[in-house]
């Protein structure tokens, strides 16, 4: 579809958290039909992770998304999806990879929420993309468990805060999910979480460098819990770590089901996005440095670093490797 | 795309408006790139004309959507494309045809909205295909002479009417133009404007017979006229005709770009809609008759009955022509 | 949130009713919340009034809102709820408070939405906020009795009115209500009318004055009557004064459960919103004087020029009080 200037900061930059959504939007649809196919229970896939996203460059208003989805691996109960996005300008013709993701859903019973059911297994072309398959869900499975403990942290509001602080910029949006944020069972697409805490991490990476910013990758982002319809959520960031021209913002989203008595306040997502500034003509801009005062905050800098370091060693190794075929 | 709540009514099928605006999009972007694929000025495609439609069959809420576009014909300074939609279930995977529409689009400079620029031909696989898109050419470009001269009508209110006449169920909305609803030209989107018609026409046939209605038919509509950002659009409707299940309203927009003071209000489109009401299992219901009072409405009335039977007429005869095949 | 060009006018400024809708939202959230945090029934808290808000200062594309909300009273059977608008620009850091609004809840049960629940009470710090508290509640209750008496009214359709003239300006729009429009409960919000509400008025004062317009006040709002998904609610406006640099519109909501016939059309809410024409600058601009012609609209008139002084005299009083402390 054509980017809208809705769709897009004050720079024309169409913001992440749309392609996010596109993203999703295509992997339940094929995803859905695909647990559908065999006879059975009817079901509805839902978004159980998105693998760690570079957005490639960034899309602009009046671009076309083209959004292809692929199913890559199937587990007993889940369905792996490959979606690649391309930006085409249809004036000049000119396509770009914008991104490429990996999510993981999961079939949920129509009639029963909480049942998961079986998944059709796919054909494959080679017996390694069985293998590799495999290899990727039990990497995703093993992270899963991990941000699972992590997600206890809570962020806490700062009066008067210093410029550059991690207090001065944090920030937080609460939503009344609406039925069109839903699927049919009622509960909240991934998609639309996901634009979201874009929207929020965005919010923040402007407020600390107060220059144009673009998403520039997701990490791995685990859904562990359902969000109902008629739920408030309170989708919350602050930032974590800044290189010289990045900055981690971690967001986390909490969903308060405050009609519904069984049930109090919990954590539902949480996640890591990478900004990057942008002048004019494009090109990275340095950013001002974090400043760190309490100890968790210096501890979740380090952290930062840590990923930060290890995503620049991956991506060198890959560059390493391309340059050797 | 997934077709959400508010894409529908509250018996769940989705409106018209939401088939049309996909429909203009898909055609907007394959004629925009095809009129970009010499190098060239640069230009964006301005619909000019959608051919009669008919909805086939209504789509539901959690449906997908498939919409594919094709280049079926070019003049020197139009195009011809053909868009077909079709409704998924993915849960059932059964597929349907909702509908089939043809769009005429003209590129308008990038530099100069006032300026249209040459087509690049496309290639025939028959010969006979050039053969008969020139005769579609020739046929619309008379019709479009057609309504350009009917277009002066105007809807006078009425003061208390009685149910089931012309006056009980028309109506009008206003909308201000904003960024969305524009091209990279800053005019409306031609699917934006069907869109607004065809909820007024919704509206009015709703009031007419108080139950469930959908739209089975949109006749051939002319955009003569561009409507520029910022101006206030009227979409008005009146029913016109009443057959025993199905009931013609006319829609009229009129564009008053009142910041702009060097142009005052002007009709921009106009163009009948055709609605039937179902049952809950949906069967079509019978609608009351319209009711007429003035010479004008007795005159409409007939000649959407000439209009009625000369479809019915040639519905007929495909169904004999596909017979005999 | 970031605001977004559809919420904004063709000059960059945010429409008064996206904010009216943000603050309602918020209000809503916090006094249902509030309504349901003791054991019992669960409830969806509806609004009933909105207090007199003046919109201090224009809000931009790309600012952010911040929106904050607290309990400030609660009754037997309602809460007052106090929201506070911020804008931030996020580049400059710079903030501005853009309105602060009073707003009145009624809880209704869940599973029976003409039953009026408890509302748990609020905790005092001091003893005079309650009291003060009270004297509120007791001066909205009066109010709200008197709309109700003044709700009869009815805009009717003026053939080729002269410019600057009531009926040139006045204007009306349909809206049928669709599931994003409502709560749990199956009923418009109030943020949502308020918002369709600011559309006409800024049409009306956009068709006076020809100029950049935007929202200065809007006058306390009463809601009598809910709405009902899939209604059709014409909301209608005309001017009823101007001062040399302000326009006041009142603004009718007419709901038509038109699929329902157990009720026929009734007025569900009526308001009068202020407006000011600004300059390139943000100056506020002179506006061309309202021609009255009948004796209703030189009532009207009058009538608007008792609250237009009635207002400034309170202002004043504030001022003055202000410079003695």
């Amino acid at each position: 579809r054509i980017m809208r200037p809705d769709d897009a900061n004050i720079a024309g930059n169409v913001h992440g958290g749309t392609i996010l959504k596109m993203i999703e939007e295509a992997g339940a649809i094929i995803s859905t039909r695909h647990c559908n196919s065999q006879a059975g229970e009817p079901c509805v896939a839902a978004l159980a992770r998105v693998e760690r996203t570079d957005f490639l460059s960034p899309m602009c208003i009046g671009e076309v998304a083209n959004v292809s989805a692929e199913i890559t691996y199937t587990s007993r109960h889940s369905v792996e999806v490959q979606v690649n996005v391309m930006s085409e300008n249809i004036l000049t013709g000119a396509k770009k990879v914008t991104n490429k993701a990996t999510l993981w859903y999961v079939p949920l019973s129509l009639k029963n929420v909480n049942k998961v059911l079986e998944v059709p297994p796919i054909q494959y072309v080679r017996k390694e993309q069985e293998d590799e398959g495999k290899k990727r869900y039990e990497e995703q499975k093993l992270d899963r468990l991990e941000t699972k403990q992590r997600n206890g942290d809570v962020i806490f509001p700062i009066i008067n805060p210093e410029p550059h602080t991690v207090g001065y910029s944090q920030s937080s949006l609460i939503h009344l999910v609406g039925p069109s944020d839903c699927t049919l069972l009622g509960f909240v697409h991934g998609g639309v979480t996901m634009k979201l805490m874009d929207e929020v991490a965005g919010i923040v990476a402007a407020r600390h460098c107060k220059t144009n910013i673009v998403t520039a990758s997701v990490d791995a982002i685990n859904f562990h819990e359902k969000i109902k319809k008629g739920s408030v959520i309170t989708i919350s960031g602050r930032m974590t770590f800044t290189s010289n021209k990045s900055m981690e913002i971690e967001v986390f989203v909490d969903a308060d089901p405050f009609v519904d008595e069984s049930r109090g306040r919990y954590r539902a997502v949480s996640a890591f996005f990478t900004y990057v500034s942008l002048s004019k003509e494009g090109k990275p801009l340095p950013v001002p440095q974090l400043l760190t005062e309490t100890e968790d905050e210096k501890r979740r800098f380090e952290e930062g670093k840590g990923r930060y370091l290890q995503t620049k060693a991956k991506r060198q190794a890959q560059m390493q490797q391309a340059a050797q075929h």
